[in-house]
């Protein structure tokens, strides 16, 4: 594989992978991918990945040239599949587009297969450069990075408080804590995730819908909502459980009564039981489960015990927090991550790569775990 | 007063803001002031303000001139005071030079006393001209300016926490909850306020000195050591009351009783004793009379319970919080604004005008109450 690149060369990478974002929510837990196919310094097609199930993003470029890609180059974000899954390889479809160059952004990230499309390529006489804007390429797929690993959701734990570190006052009043920036900046990320999971404690006290309603983003994807309920108590005529048809529902619970687990089922619920956890549901054993079923990203909207319980199990990859310019007090005012705690400060949860920013008046900060 | 400036005024200006910020924690409860003197071009004295009760700027600039200052122009941040205190009128001295034009950057806050300067000088045939850099040279000035229409304190509330807004672990262990930088910035700025105030939880638990312990800055100032103690509880022994004779201790209480005041008067503290106010020092009373006791400035280093009062007495007119990028957890972990807390988001106490950066690892957000 080459490792020389133009100055034009990166241009075309960038517009492949800002093509490759318009998957973003509708993929999952198929990676992003973008292409642009150049040939004569002109951009003759473009595509990318749209949706699980459709065509791969280089599929989708070739259908889309309205010229002969005879000694084109196609540049593409992730390196070409040369497997069969949902769709033949793609690989394939590029020797025989008469493609002579192709620029890669980053390789496959599963070892069994990584590199084998880069051979194939070679193999077949065509020029293969990369990995040109690696970094970028890579971090837009982090899930799918995780997922491929792992087999398990990346979880992404998200919560919103006051400069003094409070989720709802004393009276357990939380709305709104951020301005309408934020809360519209939530509704807009929550698309991105194949499911969004809370406690049942929010569900009982709140009822919400846990959809994603944004003015930004057209007939957005509604991620799977996922209730941690040990004992079942998720209230059989809460919003979440009579919309289970429309958008889907799991419960994850330690309960095994056949009967009571039924009478979610009949909802349209799909429910998860789990070895008890001190009490409390398995959160590794959910994950794999929750694996298993195809859900690849989580955004975890808990409260204190949910969220204290995630970070122990060491399943949270993400931390998202917003924080409003305002101090609530309260010596009972509820935080956004309670349980035990830790008990000397060396054995904190720290965050990684963190990055700060203002949203509106709140204060955003994100950073892996 | 004229208000049309050149480049080169801006320059002059900025130097002479640049050199009041040297008595910084050196002139409470005076203003920070500095002055440059140009004639032909050309810098011919530079002065500023450097400790209470020392040469105001202007005649500190007009000492150091080498030459003659006849029809120069001074730079001043502040209006030339014209009434006799510590020293005699800077307007005398002015005039007495033969400094043709004046040029200012605010002008003197004491109703009583602004513009009298300006007028004075006019009279006498020289040009005024201002206010140039007026909002650099106000801000510079926030504690002055709020000190000498209140005749109180301007209170820094500060605290460290975790991004779970825990100031401690639940074990009440929190060294260290930040990095070496922002510790080492806390201590840069305790010597630019004239107290540090804690509640006398703060000294049985940490027994800490509150001394300024600052690398970059050489012999710095340390500030007044307050202690809200409204049951007279501080050890006899602790490091604060032992060392009273080299820095100043103030004890806030409500004990009238003479015998056990006298003993914390013997070892050289001051006892200030305030009304009850739910059992507590009454935070207003304990202001005005710090005012009176010429302090223009505390740095509120208190735990929830005393933050909380001090933010209900509305006394609080600057909050700066260092936030760690960690997580502790903890039902029971202490937060730093405690008390009752406000009952509706709608009622909580919010920051303006907000900056916010970062500081080493850790993040700092300053902002008005």
């Amino acid at each position: 594989m080459e490792t020389h690149f133009s100055k034009e060369d990166e241009i075309y990478m960038k517009r492949a992978i800002e093509l490759a974002k318009k998957g973003l929510g509708w993929v999952n837990p198929n990676p992003l991918v973008g292409a642009v196919i150049v040939k004569d310094g002109r951009i003759i097609g473009e595509g990318w990945h749209r949706k699980y199930g459709e065509l791969h993003a280089e599929r989708d470029a070739l259908l889309r040239c309205g010229e002969s890609t005879e000694g084109a180059t196609i540049y593409v974000t992730l390196e070409p599949c040369c497997h069969y899954g949902k769709q033949p390889p793609c690989t394939q479809a590029i020797v025989e587009a008469g493609i002579k160059r192709v620029v890669i952004g980053s390789m496959d990230p599963n070892p069994l297969v990584s590199g084998k499309g880069v051979k194939f390529l070679e193999e077949h006489g065509i020029r293969v450069c990369g990995c040109l804007c690696n970094q970028e390429c890579m971090e837009m797929n982090y899930v799918f990075f995780h997922y491929i690993n792992k087999k398990e959701p990346y979880v992404v734990m998200k919560y919103a408080q006051t400069l003094d570190g409070k989720i709802a006052t004393y009276k357990g009043l939380s709305k709104w804590i951020t301005g309408s920036e934020a809360r519209e900046n939530v509704h807009k990320d929550r698309y991105r995730y194949a499911g969004i999971m809370v406690g049942v404690g929010t569900v009982i006290s709140d009822d919400p819908m846990l959809d994603c309603r944004s003015e930004a983003i057209a007939n957005p994807h509604n991620p799977v909502r996922i209730i941690c309920d040990s004992r079942l108590r998720t209230p059989a005529d809460s919003r979440i459980v009579k919309s289970a048809g429309q958008i889907p529902v799991i419960i994850a619970t330690c309960i095994t009564d056949k009967e009571r687990i039924c009478q979610y089922e009949n909802a349209g619920c799909d429910v998860i039981t789990t070895s008890p956890c001190e009490g409390h549901v398995n959160l590794t054993e959910l994950m794999s489960k929750l694996g298993e079923r195809g859900i690849d990203s989580i955004i975890l909207e808990g409260g204190g015990t949910l969220n204290w319980a995630a970070l122990k199990a060491g399943i949270v990859n993400r931390v998202q927090i917003y924080i409003a310019p305002k101090i609530f007090g309260g010596e009972s005012s509820k935080t956004a991550v309670e349980g035990q705690g830790v008990e000397s400060p060396a054995d904190a949860y720290v965050l990684k790569n963190k990055c700060v920013k203002c949203i509106g008046d709140d204060i955003f900060i994100e950073g892996e775990m």
